[in-house]
């Protein structure tokens, strides 16, 4: 693997769409007791209901530390390749490199600082270095050479890209204080030009309420194609969070792709609050001295938070008082995405990790 | 990666010779304070030099552990692959799994036990556990389906094959105390056949004098050719040395290969003995609070320590008062290898660590 040192965009390399052809994903074995409650146990077998239902269409590695590699290599399906690396925790979407390609057939890796989601400012854990080290190792065991951008801190989970040189994301996470507060936001937009090939940023405002990542984009609204977008939306018209959702959407509706298309918006009704159980958050180690989580707290619940594989999506059920809203929104999906299966996986032991099943995934593209 | 408990030799699966057709060849990155003197820093010059010859004709993947991957990154050229994986030590041959074929371009990976050359009994460290659990999580990593053997103590340097069905070891190792010694001569031998697709197996009695592994083959005898071994040979007609390397010759030359052809033996003169300095010494960590070597004892060199690949061989040169003698060894493996280019590697910094070219590489046939 070289180590690279200058512009992808200049070198004609681009951040491909999510839907296009992928040659596989990564994702990485569930540990930090802080993070999923009682050992991990239900959370590792949503993991591997995720990993075996992607490992159907294309190969599938799945991260485990040294001490959980034998452990993780018997509950992981035989179809899931199961490989050790050091992370601080489970979340693939954000760790991982951003795969680029020339659309000749080379890829090469961007490899992002990363900084828990805020570093000392706000940032959820510390320390992070085992997952700041995680995308270069991944560019290295992918065999792609890597472009060095650790001086710009950015998640994977914080953008979306249409394939065409439209990047979508939030201000609210890419302009907070933990990431980059030396950089305006002009500055800020034209590293995402430079580093991964995109023409256009179209800024939504925030992210979900309660989002601990300061309003991820892939939680709220996602490219579903070159022109079309899945916005979760509340539709409870009294919240806050419908708010949120109608300035994204009147967002969307004034702005055009790279290319000069408008953006249909597909409107996915989101699942109604979900809260962790006292029994849940007893199962939890404390962090630093302090309570991980409280059951008072509402999580951010998506239907937007899915994996597009080549033949499939993979979305997140929440069952219980959400049964009925996670069969509509499947047949929402299923109708955005005519030529893929979508399949429902109860995500609710991933949910109360702290994301959903976009955060846990990280595709490589063909 | 499926993990199987069948017979590899029932399945049509054997061990390819290590001449024929490689795909790649795995390292790994020396760190072990009391295996490589001062922070290591020559022999990683060293192992980088194996790579990066290796890599001009195959891939090479070095394995490193989490705290010395970026290190092992910038030390090791850009042809090469870094990959994190932590071991207890540096000694590819001896806890990589055996890549078997069934002939018609399907590899799967026979896992052996290791117990660092003797366990409790007189192997070399403990604990070994993170050696121990190499071999799967390489077959887990280049994806071959696994045959679980770990019941079995075997070491890669402990046999050659001639890819034909016949296995040179040597009696010292396999039979020593350490390994297996609830298995008779006879059930070690039906283990190699069934677990290595084997059909005959020649022991040899001793290996070198003062090899730490129980007289590893591959530091004496080796094949070559499908009917022919390089044997390093002791030309002091005194010596106790000469003694074992003529019992090796009368053994060899009563022998016959599987399928009953004769073995030419080529006779390879051993480098003057090589001692580490007092200073070299100095080097080490004391291990388990006693010095880890003398410079009074001599280290086991021998130009058979070397590394087939695809279009060369890689050899040890000594240098110093041998640097005569490793010209010569060059010019007869450049005629044993007609076609393949032989390439000296100034490889004291790696003998003193224990071993040689060959001990600290494993390759995967294609």
């Amino acid at each position: 693997m070289r180590v690279l040192k200058g512009c992808a965009a200049k070198d004609g390399f681009y951040l491909p769409a999510e839907f296009e052809r992928q040659a596989g994903c990564i994702m990485i074995f569930p540990e930090r007791a802080d993070s999923w409650q009682y050992g991990a146990v239900k959370a590792r077998q949503a993991f591997a209901a995720v990993a075996s239902e992607i490992s159907k269409c294309e190969s599938v590695t799945v991260l485990a530390s040294a001490a959980q590699y034998k452990n993780a290599r018997r509950i992981m399906p035989p179809s899931v390749r199961v490989v050790e690396m050091s992370t601080d925790d489970a979340w693939a979407r954000d760790i991982s490199p951003e795969f680029l390609t020339d659309g000749k057939g080379t890829l090469r890796g961007a490899s992002f600082g990363f900084n828990a989601w805020g570093g000392l400012y706000d940032g959820l854990y510390f320390p992070w270095d085992k997952d700041d080290a995680a995308s270069e190792k991944l560019c290295d065991l992918f065999n792609v050479d890597m472009y060095d951008c650790h001086d710009f801190i950015l998640e994977g989970g914080s953008i979306s890209c249409n394939g065409k040189g439209t990047l979508l994301t939030t201000e609210e996470c890419l302009l907070s204080k933990g990431r980059n507060p030396s950089l305006t936001k002009q500055q800020i937009e034209q590293k995402l030009c430079d580093f991964l090939g995109v023409k256009k940023v179209i800024w939504l405002k925030h992210g979900l309420i309660g989002d601990e990542t300061n309003g991820h984009v892939d939680n709220i609204c996602v490219f579903c194609a070159e022109d079309e977008v899945i916005l979760s939306w509340d539709e409870n018209e009294n919240s806050e969070q419908h708010a949120i959702c109608r300035e994204c959407s009147d967002i969307l509706e004034n702005s055009t792709t790279a290319d000069g298309r408008p953006i249909k918006v597909h409107k996915i009704p989101m699942p109604s609050p979900v809260f962790m159980t006292e029994e849940e958050c007893a199962g939890l180690d404390y962090f630093n001295g302090a309570p991980t989580r409280t059951a008072d707290i509402p999580l951010s619940a998506s239907y937007v938070n899915l994996f597009i594989a080549n033949d499939r999506v993979v979305m997140p059920f929440f069952g219980g008082e959400n049964a009925e809203a996670d069969l509509h929104a499947k047949e929402i999906l299923q109708k955005i995405f005519p030529d893929r299966k979508v399949t429902g996986i109860y995500a609710r032991d991933i949910l109360i990790g702290g994301g959903n099943i976009h955060c846990i995934t990280h595709q490589i593209p063909e």
